[in-house]
């Protein structure tokens, strides 16, 4: 029997409907779900790195099997270290694909053993990205449908 | 513990270094992969369906989890009957990507408890597909390391 | 006071929900829209030009400024014979677009004075394609949510 | 009889020949075209605000139903202002076509009454963006055929 | 010193002005350029392949280093016994390009020695494609700046 | 008999595998290939231009008729001082592709005597690009198979 742990690394920041949608599809095919937020330093972040994780724990804890985690440096190298064999990445545009596949090649040049999974969210999230409700947010615009609940709450604290 | 059956579905005429491939990096995420031909009424095939499923047998023995069946009508009505949680496709370009993606969601549209997952074949199989192999075939170009040793002397009986 | 005669052409075999959804977004905009379907002698169509001219007729009638007709030969032709100043089309999918740029390109070459207008289809209907409707028909699948019910019904008589 | 407000947003910073194209396009189809110029804090523009304003004011004269105007904010919410039913957008290149999407999706979220359409420039655009002319420009590059005469003039007075 | 014999290969059914505006700029760049006419069965051609060949030599007349020929069986065998270096292939939109990157790759791997270069037409050709002549020459639509003027005269010649 | 000059123009921050392959392809099809340094003042370069140069110089001494050259200005201009007849230009990806088109289809406005060349990297470079190698250096990560011995050395030494 096998037992496949797979990661799902980004930003976040914040998370979306989006990616809450690929996050629960990810836990049915998969027997554990990382959700592995990047530490890096981005010029511009809308919320630090432990308010994302925070937000994280609070969307995801429905799903058992999925835990939230950081990690810094190269991917393939926390993915080693925690004995996955999946990474998991949604794609929506074809822009996105074609970054994607270059990671994705890059990734299994440096570790051969680890398989990037693509999967779907739903169509009615094909739109969505964290950058376009960073955008939505600073113009005051509405988030409700695009982000959950709390984080929508969170947002609105920190942008009025 | 989870148990994922995932499908492989094509028409694998004839099966090619990258389906076989995919194959193997599909056996290792997945408890069980069915590779499945699809029984359709192709206008100029290269083999049978008979013959492509001998073929896809031998060449997949050395996956104990890979079986091989046939099917026609709908795939997702297929998968159902299997009590398949997943179908797995292979992506290389763009234009692939983009008829899967329409296929992917009509497929949820008609079942959504069953999830396509994209993985990638090797990059070196990145131009590869059974069209190309059997326009290759049928000019008599080389087919080493196109298609796997068995296949290519089949082919070979078959275009004299 | 501008009047803008707009044309939607197509094979519309069978009209879908995405082709419905176009039309009410497009007879919001422009003061008379033409449904035009294409007299082309397919290979193997499910419906007949009348059996498509009649269904359109039908489930177009809640529009008082849609109108449908046939045409044969250069669609610029039939526009400017029409004297009409757009042309619809829906864009779904990139390898849409890029036909439909040439396409587009093609008859601005031959006539100048008419632009081809892109409309988006709800993203609900981003997958749906006559040519998919065709296929889910054939092999007895759902057809509901992608067709009118109207449509449905023609179509379940025609393949039983 | 309809009466149909378009909304063409942008940086135009500076117009070109390209955007000329599309508004006189746009001139013909709809009642009223508003050139909206987004009041964003750009981090390296070549004009500002209001010089970009004048420069459009003085290209558009020709076309008595366009207008030009300053907008900052969500689009779809100054559009909603206006009492806009419609968005315009020139689409060239499959990447521009990506975004463009996106965000007119997420627009439709917002708002479902305003519809973006898409137009193309003339094909002999259809490499020229702001971009690219400021990129020549800074390199004191020929702009013949670029932008209008105006705006060569301004940015040869700029950039020396 | 080098002498670099390059081969354009393709169908020609008809030369259009946008493979003639390709030859040009090829045989600037190479020593010798052969336009290769592939010799395969096609379903439904407009010209034969002498028709084809004939018309070629008419219109490359001007260009001293331009040699018009016949393949069949494997292009890189072709190109193999005709000892080029390169094959030339035009690009216009994202679609041919990946087909032709398939191709490119295809042909790299069964000859080696042999470079596909890719150039591009004029912009104006950018929509011109030898199946959209022969669908606007079959509807008795206006070929003038499609295809050159013995080529306009054949086509009226065939299809009355 | 012609005696064509190409340029292949970049940043090579660093000059990776990928460019190497591509250099040693041009190298086969021009009399003369000039790699040239673009002098531009990016943000946060990982090697000075003549750092770049310096490296470059080293690793394509095998081709006689390769030279290294900087530049700054436009590109055309630099090439039309050099008496350049081409510009070679590596595609791996749509994206690339479509800005390179862009590019292409400016330069030939700017400078219509001068062709686009674009060749393609071995499949196995693929994913490379020196953005990917910057940040794999960054993070520590393998460099073997992706840049020259040469490089990898420097960018060892840079990193530390």
């Amino acid at each position: 029997m096998k037992q496949v742990l797979a990661i799902y690394p980004g930003s976040f920041d914040p998370v979306t409907n989006g990616h809450l949608d690929l996050i629960e599809r990810g836990s049915k095919l998969f027997d554990r779900l990382v959700v592995a937020v990047l530490q890096n330093l981005e010029k511009d972040p809308l919320f630090s790195v432990p308010e994302r994780v925070e937000m994280l724990r609070e969307v995801t804890r429905p799903w058992a099997n999925v835990e939230v985690d950081v990690f810094d440096g190269l991917l393939v190298e926390y993915a080693r270290r925690r004995k996955a064999q999946a990474l998991l990445r949604g794609i929506r545009a074809i822009s996105d694909y074609e970054y994607e596949l270059q990671m994705a090649m890059m990734n299994r040049k440096m570790e051969p053993n680890i398989e990037t999974v693509f999967m779907m969210p739903s169509v009615k999230y094909s739109y969505l990205s964290s950058r376009l409700v960073r955008e939505v947010a600073r113009l005051h615009g509405p988030l409700k449908d695009l982000v959950p609940p709390l984080v929508e709450e969170r947002i609105r604290a920190k942008v009025t």
